[in-house]
Parts: C-alpha cells; sequence; structure tokens
C-alpha cells in the first residue's frame, strides 16, 4: 500500500505545479498582505481540486505589518561619500518615522561585548552585531538557534541602554550579500528602534571598516505595524471510513517573508500537504480515520493560525490523535521528527523499516512545527519533517527563496513521506 | 581529532572557491580539448597551493571527440515548416558527414517495441527512442542504470537493421527540457549512425506528434573523433609519517563533457579531493600511511585516466590500501559505498558511529567510482561518495551543470566525509 501511495506521489503528484503557480503567479504573502488574500483563495481551489470531500476557510485575525521603503547608507573611514548596503528590516520592526538616522556605527561581536559596552559608547549610536551564524555547527537548525537572540532581542538591548538603531549580520549560511528578515521583538519597557540586517558579504566589509575606523550610517526605515486583518487557516479534509471522528493533520504555513516567493519556506510545506489528500484519493487509499490538510496563516510574524486551529479542535472537543507538520523546506526527506510520548515514539520507530526505501532513517530527533504546536496542550502526538538541513539558511527569508530553488523529486519525496505516515496513523492508530 | 578536521573544512576550506574557478574560468574540459589542458595546469597548481608535499602529472592519451555544430529539426503533422527542437549529439558518435539527413521518425517505447518492428519500418528511418527514466525509483541512479542501454546501444541496434539515426529521450529526471549528452558505442560490426538525444519536454512534444501523424526530421551534425591527445592525471601526495610506502587514493575526475561547466560531474570530487590534502596539512594532522589527491583525466568518453593510474601502480609495485572516489556530485553526503572484502567492510562499519555527526549513516552500499575500478585488480580496497542522489540527474551532462548548483555546505561536507575515513585509515589500516 505504501508503494502505492509513493508511486501515486513520484508518478502524478501535482505539487510541483502547484507550487509553481503559487511561486510564480502569487508570489511572497505576508500576512495580512492583498498576496496572502489570493494565496487563501488560491489554498481553497488546490484542495477542492486535490480531491478533499469538504474544505472551508477557518478566521485568523492577523497583524498587518508593511516593510515600505528603506535604505542603509554607509560612509567608510578614507571613502569621500555614503555607499548603499543592501539591507532588510527584520519583520515586525519599527522604521524611522520618514527621519534618516544618521550616526556612527558601533561594532560587537557578540551580546557579552555589547554587554561590557559603557553607556556613553551607546547613546545614540547605531549598534551593529556581527555576530556570525555557525558554520561549524553540522545542523544549520542548531546554529540558527544559536544566533536567534541576535534577531530577537538585539533591538531590546540596545534601546534600553539609549542606542538609535541595530544592524545585525544576518541569520545566514549563504556565501553570499543577501539579507536576511525574520520577526524581530521588542520588550514593552521599551521605545522601539529600527533594526535591520545586512548580508554576508556586506557584513565582513563593514567589519573590516570598523575595524580600520569610525564608519557612519544613515538609516531611513518606513516599516510599521497597520491594524489587524481578518484571514484565513485553509482546511481541506478526507472522512475516515470507520473512525471519521479521529482526526489527523497534515499541514505547512501559507504566509512566507514580503520578500522572495516563500517557496522553499513554506510554500513547500502547503503543496505537500494537498498532495497529501491528492494522493490517498487518487490511489483510492480511503483513510480509516479522518485526515486534514491545514494551511496554517500568520506562521512568520504571529503563528496566529495555529493557535486559531488548536483553540477550535478544543471548542468543539475533536479528537486530533497526530499532527506533523513540513516546515523546514522542500529538501531532500532524512527522517520525521517527533514529539509525543515514548510509547507512541516506539510506535513510530516499529514503522521506521517502511521508510527505508524512501532513504529515510531518522526518527530520533524532537520536534514537530511552531502551527502545531498549540495542539500539544489536547494531547495530540506532533510529528515535523526533516529535510536535508544544509541549504535552508541560505534561501530562508531572503529574494532567493523561489521556486527554482526547489527541486520536484525532493519535494515529491517529503510528500510520500508525509503521506506514508499519515496513511500508517490512519489504518492502525498510535 | 576527526571534529579537527571537520572544523578546517567547513570553516577554512577553498574547496567551493576552487570549484569557483574551475567552473567559471575554464569551464567545461572534454578530454583532449584546450580547456582540458587548462583543467590540468589548474589543477597541479591547486595541489601545490593545498600543500601537497609533490604534485606532478601522470600521461594519459586520451580520445579527442569534437562536437562541431549540430541541429535538428523537426515537421509535425499539420504544421507548415519545420522547427528546431534542443538535442545534443551523443558522446563519441559520428556526425552526418556535412549532410542534411532528412527522413521519417520511427517512434518506439522501447528497445522490445523495436525488436518487433519489421526491417521495412527501419531501413533509412531515424528512430526515436522514448523511453521514460523512471521517476517511480527512488534511487536516480538505479533509474540511470535501467536506462543507459538506450543511450549505450541502440546506435548499433539501429544501424544493424538499416536505420539513419538514432533520437533519444535524455536519461534525465528533469522537468525541462534540457538535453543530456554521454558516451554512446558501437560495435565492430556496424555502419556508425549519429545519435541524439533530446530534452524531456522535446521528447513529450515529439511523441505527442508522432501519436498524431508523421513526423519528419532533419538531422545535420559534425561529431567526428580526432586522433588522440596526450593529456594528464594531476597527483598530489603527503607522504606518510611511519608507513609512507603504503597508500590511500582520493580522486575525482578531471575531465568532463562539452556542455555546462563540470560542476558537479566532477568538479566536485577533483576539488574535495585536493580538499583532504589541505584539510589533513592545514589541521597538522599528518597521515601514517601517504595520501595522494588523484585528477583523473577521461571518465567520461574513455576512462583511460584511470586505467593509466592503476597501470603505474602496478608497474612501480606501489601498495595502495584504500582509494575512495567522489563522482556523484557535490551534495550532502550520506553514506560511503564499499566495494572491498568482507573483513575490511565490517572494519569501516565499525567506524560508522564516528560518521554519525556529520548525518552520514549509510555504509550498505556496494560501490566505488569508474576512475578507482582498475585499482580493484591490484587488491585494493574500493569506496565511493554516496551523496544525497536525488538532483544529480537533472543535470548530468547539461548546459546546467554549473558553479550555482553546487551548494557550499553539502560540498564541504562531501569532503569532510573523505577525509575522516582516508584519515582513519591513514592511521588504523584496513
Amino acid at each position: 500500500m505504501l508503494k502505492k501511495l509513493r508511486d501515486e506521489i513520484m508518478l502524478r503528484s501535482t505539487c510541483y505545479e502547484n507550487l509553481r503557480v503559487l511561486s510564480k503567479t502569487i508570489g511572497h504573502r505576508l500576512s495580512g498582505s492583498p498576496q496572502a488574500e489570493k494565496a487563501v483563495q488560491w489554498g481553497l481551489k488546490a484542495m477542492k481540486e486535490a480531491g478533499a470531500d469538504r474544505a472551508w476557510l477557518q478566521p485568523v485575525w492577523v497583524p498587518r505589518w508593511v516593510r515600505g521603503k528603506e535604505s542603509l547608507k554607509v560612509k567608510l573611514p578614507g571613502k569621500g561619500g555614503f555607499e548603499t548596503m543592501r539591507m532588510l528590516s527584520l519583520g515586525n520592526a519599527v522604521g524611522s518615522n520618514g527621519k534618516t538616522i544618521e550616526a556612527p556605527i558601533v561594532m560587537v561581536q557578540n551580546i557579552d561585548e555589547f554587554n561590557a559596552l559603557r553607556n556613553e559608547q551607546i547613546v545614540g549610536k547605531i549598534v551593529f552585531f556581527n555576530y556570525r551564524f555557525r558554520q561549524d555547527l553540522i545542523s544549520p537548525f542548531e546554529a540558527y538557534g544559536d544566533a536567534i537572540k541576535y534577531r530577537g532581542s538585539t533591538p531590546t538591548l540596545v534601546s534600553a541602554r539609549g542606542g538609535a538603531a541595530v544592524i545585525i549580520r544576518s541569520l545566514s549560511s549563504g556565501m553570499d550579500d543577501a539579507p536576511h528578515t525574520g520577526m524581530t521583538r521588542y520588550a514593552d519597557t521599551v521605545r522601539k528602534i529600527p533594526a535591520v540586517a545586512i548580508g554576508n558579504f556586506g557584513a565582513d566589509k563593514l567589519e573590516a571598516a570598523c575595524r580600520k575606523g569610525t564608519v557612519t550610517a544613515q538609516l531611513k526605515t518606513s516599516a510599521r505595524m497597520m491594524d489587524s486583518v481578518l484571514s484565513y487557516n485553509v482546511i481541506g479534509e478526507l472522512r475516515g471510513s470507520t473512525t471519521p471522528d479521529e482526526y489527523i493533520v497534515v499541514g505547512g504555513h501559507l504566509d512566507s517573508w514580503d520578500v522572495g516567493e516563500g517557496a522553499q519556506d513554506d510554500g513547500a510545506g502547503c503543496v505537500q500537504s494537498i498532495e497529501v489528500i491528492r494522493a490517498l484519493k487518487a490511489a483510492g487509499m480511503r483513510p480509516k480515520r479522518s485526515v486534514r490538510a491545514v494551511l496554517f496563516m500568520n506562521e512568520e510574524n504571529g503563528a496566529r493560525g495555529g493557535r486559531a486551529y488548536a483553540d477550535s479542535v478544543r471548542v468543539r472537543g475533536e479528537k486530533h490523535i497526530l499532527a506533523i507538520e513540513s516546515d523546514a523546506g522542500g529538501f531532500s526527506p532524512r527522517g520525521v521528527g517527533l514529539e509525543m510520548a515514548a510509547d507512541k515514539k516506539a510506535k513510530v520507530r516499529k514503522w521506521a523499516p517502511l521508510f527505508a526505501p524512501l532513504n529515510v532513517y531518522d526518527f530520533e530527533h524532537e520536534h514537530g512545527g511552531v502551527d502545531i504546536d498549540p495542539l500539544a496542550k489536547g494531547g495530540t502526538a506532533l510529528a515535523g519533517l526533516s529535510p536535508d538541513p544544509q541549504r535552508y539558511f541560505d534561501y530562508h527569508h531572503t529574494e532567493q527563496d523561489v521556486f527554482e530553488v526547489v527541486n520536484h523529486r525532493e519535494l515529491k519525496l517529503g510528500a510520500a513521506v508525509m503521506a506514508s505516515l499519515v496513511y500508517l496513523v490512519s489504518q492502525y492508530g498510535l
């Protein structure tokens, strides 16, 4: 049966074509944007075309953050004028209110160095956190976890001590100049200040300049948070044949950052989830338990879609036995992360040999996904597709995350892994 | 020690920059071409810069095949004129001697269908083998093995029955129109006829047209085999500290097909092999046994470099205990193929846990490499780097095999796997 399912996907999948349409005709789709609304309509249509017994929209109020125009110019020691650097405001950051912030840059290599500065070195200055994404860590997700506080907490740290703005070296494994956006946060206790990311090459250049002498920056950004907007999760369902009131969720998130096409993050997870529905239906493999594909809204800058879905499950008392998310890119799958009770893990691991033909071997890691995480409180077992991680943080939250960097076989194999696990749990429970 | 070696590679490797130079300043480099000669000089220089104790060239006479101008035009049923299709002559194929072969196309789905044709259906015709690369096989190398007879043997089959030329659907996993070249062969008993490959999209179009009615083709190719040319394997050596007369070889092949940049096939294997020398030297990890990096010439259309190297080893009586080749692309490594006696396999497999931090787990497959294969007769144990295989046959032997489709972290991880195995064997033998 699993062979039949994976043949259906490898030979007749529509997921790659779906991803092309989502990436190329809609493109990036930050929560609350017109493109996100288009993506919702696209998702509903795709879910029906995949053969869902029913498909519907679930309302979610989402923040609407707008980048607007922005620029960073720097005057390097020994150079005459200001030159432009590639940059992106961090997501949810404030702008400079139409003004240009002109100030010297203070470079620190890490937060410890920042903490060791005297206040007069910070007040009115733009602080450049030159912390490097750790290329020596074999797991880029570990390197991301290591570096993420530079994106999330430095605006608060700098503002608290009177700094004017923050520049960070991007959370990037890329050997290039692409800036990576992504969500930052401000503590309630501080004035919000602008915060931007520059690419690795730009950061190398700025680092060298700061070592030579004083660098002055001109930063102008118009990022701002607007009123919340009504948006939607997209849900498609195959009714279970014998136990329809038990549910298995397979999902990804439909929103993306406002650059590139959100192809790996997370168009891939969306089209793979839709593919699970299509392949089960096309292969005539009606599941015993109900299967829902969910395209969650607002993972990137609020995670409200995941909470709205879990709230609805709780209110309706729907029994959700497993949720699996694909939000680590459409790369060649290597495993499935498991975030569930030990006996359930043991049951899934007994199935590991069934995944060996897909070159999937790793069921040892503990992870699920941001969108499905709120379901855990209700007792749902969580799983996360684990594709090969090496390329993800080259593209993540950049202009480079486009359809062309997704390989069709890798994408389909990921869908086959998800479909196989969903089918096994739908037939044998957990 | 292995951690030290892999940190050296992940943080300070020159292999990605070496690949950039090879791909972008030299580009494709078919045996006997001026570019291949440039690549030899580049390789020698790179080997010295990597810190080899000595580096030298080993003469190899290679065939020199030249593509020249070529075109394929088809007149589809119901269409007025001829239209051009993307195509590439198969490597080592003959041309049409300045003439245009104009003939109807006879389509068959596979060799069985061809064998069932009557002679009058073949004589004077151009036979189109529409055999599809099997996307349902999870290993694209298995699909390649399944399809390779269509590239290698159809010119002989068709010529033997009086056909004028051969068109094949490319051995390609790509969802695109790129034609894939690669070596074909002729039996001594037949007249050599032209043989070309078309891309998957072109083949889909031609298939649909052939089902509708008669398709006439105009094929003009000027491919030809020239006189052999003197070329070289490039060899760099680190002398062993305690047992210098035992050798470990790490290699890739320096030649490529005459399209694209030969980045994955096999620039990657070359720069990884050089990196093994550089990293051992830079990390101060002098091996007990001697380590040689060998950039073999002429893997693609003759495999003479591998034979020349093995001949030299035999003549000199050099004891070669292991040879490992990287010729499956610079993708994220998953394992190492082992082609050696059972007790040696067992010894390598005991080291498997040392490779787990590199996400390398598969030591079960039996494969080495085309270039090192001739060493097996002399008792050398063979190994082959096994990277993730899903993307390889999208790029293989096409215009698309360029530097940009190689990821720097994946490339370095492959080098780290090779360096680790080489170091272990250099210290503990096999």
